[in-house]
C-alpha cells in the first residue's frame, strides 16, 4: 500500500479545510481525529472520492506517512497540542516533522521546538490567517522552525497558500517561535484596524446621522481607494445585509459586546515585555473589555451625562473625507507600531526577521490583507534597517498631509463625546515620535526626589543623584 | 540572652531604614545581611546605642528571635527571595512568620504562601510604599497572607506606618498574594499620575510658554486646592530647584528618558489578564518607553513635522484653570480603572478586598498620597460595592463638570502637536463607560464574518451566525 504525503491532526473546520485545500493540490493526505466518529463523517462526505486515507489511531495514521513524515497538528492550542505531540512521540522517527498550524502562543513553540529537537525531530510553528474560507481556498501562511525542516513542506505551503501577482502568501519567518509570533502580531494588528473602522462607523453614524445604506456607500468607496482592504471590504458588505426576521440592517440588531480569543491581549502583553510602545493595538484591545461591560455601561449610561449635544454644523462630505484620512493615518501609526515590535522580537529572540517578506505575506490570504501592505513591502525593500515604518518617504508623505485630518477628527469627536480611543492613540504616538524633547526630565526628577533613581542630564555623560529637599 | 522581638533580613536602604523605623517604637531588632560587612558597618553607624543585635549567620540570626519568630525580608524581589528563604527553612519553625518586604511579583508570593504553608510557616507578603525617606518615618503598609499571622505583627506595622489624622497608613488587605496586588495597583496608578502631570507641565511650557518659575507657582497653588498630594507638592519643588553648576532650572537640565522597575507593566499585564480596562496607566507605561527612545526621536523629529504653528490666542488663566480641571478628572478616571481592576482581581483571587480601607492606607506614607484619597475613602463607605468610582455623587459631579474641560484641553493640544496620551485615554474611558451602545456590534459582525464566530442579538437571547456572503 502506498504511503500518504501528509497528514492532517483534527478535524474541526480549520483542519478540515486545510486537508481539502492541500488535497485540492495534487496531494494525498492522510487524517487523524481523536473522535472516530469525525474521521468517518469526513470521509463519507468532504473527503468522497478524493485522495484521502482516514487512520482511527494514532499508529496508523503515522504507519500510513511517507518518511520523513509530514504531519499538521490543527488541535486546540495549549494542553490539547501536548498531548497530541506526546501521543506521537513513540511513533515517529529521527526527521519527521510536525507542523502546528493552531494560535499557538509563541513562548510554547520556542518550548515544543527545543524539546522535540532534542529527540531529532522538527517541529514547525505555522501561523494560519484567513478565517475557515481561507484555509480552503487559500490562506496566509507563516511558518517558522528548522530552515531545514521547512524546506521539505516549502512546496505544500507555496501551493495551498493565497496568491498575488503570481506570488505565494507564505514565506520561511524564522527560527522556532518566530512563526506563531509574526501570527500573534499580525492578529494585533487586526484588532487594531477593526477598533478604527468602529470608531470611523461612529462618528459617521452619530454626528452626521448616517444609515446603514449611506455607511455601506461610504466604506464601499474607500474600498476602490487607498484604504482597499478585506476588513473595508467586508464592512461594506455588513452594511448592506438585512435581518430577515426583522427587515433592519443585521448590524442594527447585533449585540455590542465583542469577544476575543487572546491573541491580541498576548501583543499587548509581549510589547510590554519588550518595552516597546503599541498603544493603540492595546487601546484597541481594552476598548472590548469595556464593550463586554455592558450591563455595567447601561447602568452607567442612565448616571453620567456627556457634553451638552451640539449639532454638527460643517460640511457633512468633508467630515467624511476627514475621517477616511484620520483612518489610513492611525493604520499607519499602528502599522508602524506592530512592525517596531517585530523588529524588538527579533532582537530579543534571535530571528533575523525580514519584514519586507512578512508584508508581502500579508498582502493576501489573511484578514488584513490590503493594497497597502504593498507599500510597506516597498519601504523595507528600500530600506532594510527601516526604524520606522512613518520614516519611510510614501509614510512620511502620507502622514504628514493627514495629521491635520487625524486632528479635527478628534477635536470633533472628543467634544460631541464619542469615544475616540485608537484615533487619539495615534495621534499620541505620532507626537511623542516626532518630539525630540518630552516631559520625562520632570517625571526622572520626580523618581529621584521620591525614590533617589538618579537621572541622566543633556549636557554630560553619568548618573546623578539630587538632595531635593535640602534647602527647600 | 534576651531574644530580638523581629529581625530584619538585607541592609539595603530599604531595609536599614524600616529596621531603625522599628527600632525606634520601642522594639528590639535583630539584623542580617549576606555581606558581614554591611552588617558590621550598620551595627557601628546607625545602629550604635540602639537595641540592635547583629547577626552573621542565619542560624545565629533565627536563634536570637522570640518565637514564634518574626522575620522581614528586605532584600531583592525574585531569586534572592527564594535563595534567602531557602537558607532559613532549616532553621524556621511551625507557627514562624516570614514577612516579604520587596517589591515581589504577585503570583511569586501566592506560590510562597502556598509553599511556606506546607511546613507550618506562615508567609506575608507586604507592600511598603514611601520610598527612602517613608520607610524611616512611616511608609503606607500593606500586608497580605494568613489573617492569625498578621495578627501577631499588626502592632508593629501600626506603630511603623504613616498616620493620617491618627489613623494608621496600615491595614490587612487579604489572603496570600493581595498585599503586594495592591502595592503594584498603587505603583500602576503612580505611573499615570506623574504621566499626566508630565501632560499638564507640557501644555503650558509648550502652548503657553510658562518657565519653571511660574511652573512652580501653577503647582504650588494647585497643591492648595483638591489636586493637593504630594506628587503635585513635589512638582513645585522640583521647578523652584536651580541647578548649582549651570544655575539654570534643575528641570531643564535633565535628560528626558524615563526608567522603570516594572511594577507599572506588570499592572497593565494582568489588566490585561483579568480583561478589565486599564488604558490610562497603559499608555503612561507606553509613554515612559517611548522617551527612552531618545536617539530614534531625535532622529525622527528631523523628518517627520508637526502641524502649522499657531501662537494660543486664548485666555491663558483660563487654559491652566482648564488643565488644572482636566489634570484632577483624568486623576478621577485613572482611579476609577485602577479600584475596578482591584475589585476584578479579589473576585479571581478570592481575596474579598475592602477598596474604603486600601483608600484610606493610601491617603499616608506612600507616593500617592493625596486629600482626594480620603473622598475615595468615603465613596466606599457609602457603598462598598460601587461598580465604578465615577458613579459615586461626588465623582459624578465633578467629572460632569469638569469634562468640557478635559475635552476642550485635548483639542488645544492635539491641534498644536503636544502629546496627550493619558489625558486622551482618560475621556476615552469616561464617553465609552458612559455610552449605552459602542461600535462592538460591527466588530462582532466582522468577526463572524470572516470567522464565524458567532454574535449575541439586541432582541433575543441565544448566538447567531449569518451567511454574509450569500446572495452578495
Amino acid at each position: 500500500m502506498s504511503k500518504q504525503q501528509i497528514g492532517v491532526i483534527g478535524l474541526a473546520v480549520m483542519g478540515k479545510n486545510l486537508a481539502l485545500n492541500i488535497e485540492s493540490r495534487g496531494y494525498s493526505v492522510a487524517v487523524y481525529n481523536r473522535s472516530s466518529n469525525k474521521t468517518e463523517e469526513f470521509m463519507q462526505n468532504e473527503a468522497n472520492g478524493k485522495n484521502f486515507v482516514g487512520a482511527y489511531s494514532i499508529e496508523e495514521f503515522v504507519n500510513s506517512l511517507e518518511k520523513p513524515r509530514k504531519i499538521l497538528l490543527m488541535v486546540k492550542a495549549g494542553n490539547a497540542t501536548d498531548a497530541t505531540i506526546e501521543s506521537l512521540k513513540p511513533f515517529l522517527e529521527q526527521g519527521d516533522i510536525l507542523i502546528d498550524g493552531g494560535n499557538t502562543f509563541f513562548h510554547d513553540t520556542i518550548r515544543r521546538n527545543k524539546e522535540l529537537s532534542e529527540a531529532g525531530i522538527h517541529f514547525i510553528g505555522t501561523g494560519v490567517s484567513g478565517g475557515e474560507e481561507g484555509a480552503l481556498t487559500g490562506p496566509s501562511i507563516m511558518p517558522g522552525g528548522q530552515k531545514e525542516a521547512y524546506e521539505l513542506v516549502e512546496p505544500i505551503f507555496q501551493a495551498i497558500s493565497a496568491k498575488v501577482n503570481g506570488e505565494a502568501c507564505s514565506t520561511y519567518i524564522g527560527p522556532d517561535g518566530a512563526g506563531h509570533y509574526v501570527k500573534m502580531v499580525h492578529n494585533g494588528i487586526e484588532y487594531g484596524d477593526m477598533q478604527l473602522i468602529g470608531e470611523a462607523y461612529f462618528i459617521m453614524k452619530n454626528i452626521l446621522g448616517l444609515n446603514a445604506e449611506e455607511l455601506h456607500h461610504v466604506f464601499a468607496e474607500w474600498n476602490k481607494g487607498e484604504l482597499d482592504s478585506y476588513l473595508i471590504e467586508i464592512t461594506a458588505d455588513i452594511f448592506a445585509k438585512k435581518d430577515e426576521e426583522t427587515g433592519k440592517p443585521l448590524v442594527d440588531v447585533i449585540l455590542d459586546t465583542a469577544g476575543q480569543k487572546g491573541t491580541g491581549k498576548w501583543t499587548s502583553q509581549n510589547a510590554l515585555d519588550l518595552g516597546v510602545p503599541l498603544p493603540l493595538i492595546t487601546e484597541s484591545v481594552f476598548a472590548r473589555c469595556i464593550s463586554a461591560m455592558k450591563e455595567e455601561r447601561v447602568a452607567a449610561s442612565k448616571v453620567l451625562n456627556g457634553p451638552e449635544a451640539v449639532p454638527f454644523e460643517g460640511n457633512k462630505e468633508e467630515l467624511i473625507e476627514a475621517v477616511r484620512k484620520a483612518l489610513y493615518m492611525s493604520k499607519i501609526c499602528s502599522y508602524a507600531q506592530g512592525f517596531a515590535q517585530m523588529r524588538a522580537a527579533s532582537e530579543e529572540y534571535g530571528w533575523d526577521l525580514s519584514y519586507g517578506d512578512i508584508a508581502m505575506i500579508f498582502r493576501g490570504g489573511c484578514i488584513i490583507r490590503a493594497q497597502f501592505l504593498q507599500k510597506i513591502k516597498e519601504a523595507y525593500d528600500r530600506d532594510p534597517g527601516l526604524a520606522n515604518l512613518m520614516l519611510d518617504p510614501y509614510f512620511k508623505e502620507i502622514v504628514e498631509s493627514y495629521q491635520k485630518d487625524l486632528r479635527k477628527v478628534i477635536a470633533v469627536a472628543v467634544e460631541q463625546g464619542i469615544a475616540v480611543p485608537c484615533f487619539s492613540s495615534a495621534i499620541a504616538y505620532y507626537d511623542s515620535y516626532r518630539t525630540e524633547t518630552l516631559p520625562a526630565n520632570l517625571l526622572q526628577a520626580q523618581r529621584d526626589y521620591f525614590g533617589a533613581h538618579t537621572y541622566a542630564r543633556i549636557d554630560k555623560e553619568g548618573m546623578f543623584h539630587t538632595e531635593w529637599m535640602e534647602n527647600k
